[in-house]
């Protein structure tokens, strides 16, 4: 670790394989980025090209556990993981040493730091479903409002056209007329560099997970906080992982 | 598929790579399978030998979707995720055509038509997370009694010493006593064959997964009821899966 | 009990006294039962032509609990509530000795098993507080998107004009439409002969009680397991019933 | 209905047949009564003698309703439903015109504006299963730390040799200490005549459901709000209810 | 206390400064109180004109504080806190040696009394969260269908004009057409006396939490019970107050 | 504000008015702010010197809200409520233009991100309810496996002799062992110092809510996100607050 230096590398992995998406997530990690602060992004070299579902969320999750090992092998002090579903997300806080950010789970705290209920604005229909289990899980079902989707594949965002990105808005708009929310969360990744001037334009503060789990890893590295190795989150009990897997296998030492 | 012979196919799929535990879940699987039903006992050739925490679940989620898109091809009735965790169970039922059964799920469902509260004996403390997890998403946290672990790993039970039976009967007993319980839910595939024992012995429903599993596969087949293709697990949107996740690809006309 | 001939005994309880809906229930369920399964369909000599209510629904346990003695006297393998607000259900449970199972609980506990979401559909209005009292007992209020009632009451489904059929059925697709649900569960034991069709007709699972409970008694007695006697459901404790209870008498030895 | 003098009838309806206990409910429900209140108490001539399970609540329900039908022709101003598992509830409201009060749910809701947390004490361990849900349907089950039993059956508060009672006092005394608690619900009607003492000797509030129920109906009479007849609770649809039931008739004109 | 005489003393604390809104409320309060009570109406001297949101209820608390410390000096027999907010009510339990009731409290439970579900009607939308916040603390999350606000001050209701008035009786009549409720709870103490014209004009009932609030002091006095003295609600830890809360010290012997 | 500079300013208010408490918990603050960041500890001139209670809650409220008034007009970028009862939260937001973090809310946040279960170690038993409804008002009830209490005062901590510290320890300990929890939250701002030596001898993450809270507040003053203006935190609506209360009035304006 870095901290000697007062440097701090945070893995930033997208789950999905588009290069173009990551790029906008890492520029948006930068922008919030504190000085010391190196944003390292990774996308897995096998996988998916977006992710929308249940089937590409479990295939996705390899792609990041891979990701986190050779994080937690470089030595980075966060893993951030970049996709609205946070796959894999306990999974890959029992291989990791230092702490492991989703971005819904951060997009989501973050809201209710600043409002008393917030909507959420993502990609399909489909993925909603992911969308209120994760709600559930972190606690935060009744903070929530309402959940609204655009109906626009993930890489509508990476087309070039706006147009997704004019849906969103729209969107952004119309819940907070609707809802009766004092915030919004962005839910999806690729929606990263929309946030500030949804912000602006609306009046209320619209959430991008990325940026929101930047911070937190650089708060829990500052306060010298990390994952817990007490219970179900120890690293994994070592066994020989087979075929494709075996690259994940932990080594010597357990790590 | 095979309603029309009256022969009925269920693919058993042990998540983990141990060749002894499916045999046992088999055995176990076809002493309650009604005679029409043929039962396919499969593992992943690729995976981790036992699953034990969230790390091993994502690995084994893998698997379970390899050997789901091998038995859909095949044709088979429906597909039974034989590990206490269901790992993959949503991303499997996207990915299946016919009904997916998840064991944890199954034990937990028919436990609840039993009793109005039941325990869980599991192995590892560590896993209780997952089960607690499971009882909320399922809508079951307010039946559970009580969670017990016998703090052996998974393959203690398949060792042949009989020791982690042994555990498994007396913390049964003891929770019995303690619990104000009607029901037991055995927390592991690899206790399969203990169920009918232990119910003799107990006087109270002790429930094993496979078994309960193999039943509702059956109970939907006949109904002609399958996994719903509307909504969040309609079939996978098709995209190209590269490099060892090639072989999830669904091929042309998505099936 | 039966199991040594292979034959199986399933008592159908219609807990209202129509004989129509009783035969309509029977044919259903004898369609979908395993071939060595007899339904053993009744109804109550006395109580109340329709359920439609709390009101009804307590004079409709009596009649239940008669039938189940009955029923318990002759050796019967299960019991199944043929009322939607599964009226009695506890109650018989103490009483029985084999598997008892109310329709509602058995179509909603088979509808989280193909869909994450599901809606119901059901006949008056007044009943839908029995509907949520039911999804809350059983642990599926997250399951349930939302709640529908065609403004009949429940013999109109029986007066032969086809009306409530339609109405069931176009609530059913505008159901489909409205509520992002994979799943619609039929809320009343007079719409059993309408599930299948309308399964193939909107394409997603359409489900009624009868036929799961069917399923769900043939699969606990080929499991050899029973309501559990330990805790609550335990046989009644034994105390003079007087007067129009007095057929509900126990009788000597508990049984 | 006898406001115009002031006069108010309370139908005190003890839902077993033994009429040492209705006796102990009625003389503490006029001990709390307001001078111009008569409590007119009752049991069914049919029915159960004690209540003690599921089954024996469902046969209780029908002499509630039974008593409820009676009183209203009476033309009472309310009804007290004096069974800790407030048996026929919501029937017994559909067929009231006046307000319908449970004596768990008035000790329950009582026992919320004197304590953040409040202990239950019961009879056999067999009826915690409908406190808990009795909890649940009133909403009270984050109010409740711990619910007890004395491992007594109901009748023994009636036997005359004051062991029932004395293990009441124990489990209170023993429940203030261990629970942190503010207040105990007594879980039985048998206990009515403990509540004062315990409350003195305990210096923490000991509630009774026959004196708060009591209470209840008075209030909701002085506010002239009576049990709604909009949506389920409206008067049961008439119908030629059949046999043993045909006491149940509502006559013509809807009463 | 006053029970050797009959007379009963309840202190009817408007937590904002408006003497208007205190006589409407004292008012409806006098013609529901039985015979011996007096009803004491007071307000702070100094704070808030009105309360329509957090800030302004974390203001009235203390005003309630301070009425409540003169009203124990007082020997008064309970304490109401009439605004729909409840602002303060923990504090002032543990500062009250009697009773102390809310006036959401008070409706929201009466409200459960006589339906299954109920709708609430109220001034201002940033007030709803507010009461979304009691429904859950109260327990009454699941039996409140829906939430209306007319979206005028608090005090509109005290202008003369009738305009408020008119808007909560549209909304009134609105909400039951559209929300299945069967009952309505008004949310403002402001709107005490509509609630006995609405409920004949609408034929269901319409719950005004002050009424209600002074029958269930009534009710705590009479069976003798007041805010348990064991544990969280125990008299505030003695120290000295500084400043301008000087006025709150508790003086000698704990009172 | 001071953004353009770099600088950032966070108003650490600790709601009593004991001033070694607060230059403990400066302390700790200006340990773990990042560089730029200038810690304002204030606390109130009048009030309570401890909180441990509702009553101490409603006064100290009182006190928050005049530092966020002076912490506004001041320009700060952030103000941080440094008691485990974060009293008068919702009313700071409504206050403040800048953020406002709890140090109970920070906390618990931080806890649920670094392990699936946490324990809460606080000081005096009456302040456990007050922490379970923050815990529920959260979401956080299922992340929370247990709360303990050491029996001291708050002040106990700031006497100088280490006895409460030792008591801490112990049951963090204690606790680590018993609940299956993989972190601890500390539950007063006065065990802010103990942090990181129980953290490292614990080898888990124990938790300071003080810490947590400068990070959020940075790291949302980083994401130029700020308490939403839209619904019910809107800023209170501007009206004449006399008496001691004077002084919070907000000028015209709307500040």
């Amino acid at each position: 670790m870095s901290t000697a230096t007062g440097k701090l590398c945070i893995q930033l992995i997208n789950p999905n394989t588009s290069l173009g998406m990551t790029e906008v997530m890492a520029a948006t990690a930068r922008q919030v980025a504190a000085p010391g602060t190196e944003i390292w992004a990774v996308c897995p070299e096998e996988g998916a090209p977006s992710i929308e579902g249940h089937f590409d969320e479990a295939i996705a999750a390899i792609g990041v556990l891979q990701q986190v090992k050779a994080g937690r092998a470089a030595g980075v002090d966060g893993h951030i993981i970049a996709c609205f579903g946070d796959p894999g997300l306990l999974a890959a806080r029992e291989l990791a040493q230092a702490p492991v950010i989703g971005i819904a789970e951060a997009a989501m705290h973050m809201a209710t730091l600043l409002a008393t209920r917030f909507s959420i604005v993502t990609t399909l229909p489909r993925t909603l479903t992911i969308a209120r289990h994760l709600l559930h899980q972190y606690g935060f079902e009744r903070h929530c409002a309402a959940l609204h989707a655009i109906d626009l594949p993930v890489l509508a965002l990476d087309d070039g056209s706006g147009l997704a990105q004019q849906k969103v808005r729209e969107q952004c708009i119309a819940a907070k007329k609707s809802d009766g929310s004092g915030a919004i969360v962005l839910g999806c990744g690729g929606m990263a560099d929309l946030a500030q001037e949804l912000t602006l334009e609306l009046g209320i503060p619209v959430i991008d997970g990325v940026s929101a789990a930047v911070k937190m890893v650089e708060s829990l590295a500052a306060l010298r906080l990390s994952t817990s190795k007490h219970g179900d989150l120890d690293y994994p009990i070592e066994k020989p992982l087979s075929g494709r897997f075996a690259g994940l296998n932990l080594g010597g030492g357990n790590v």
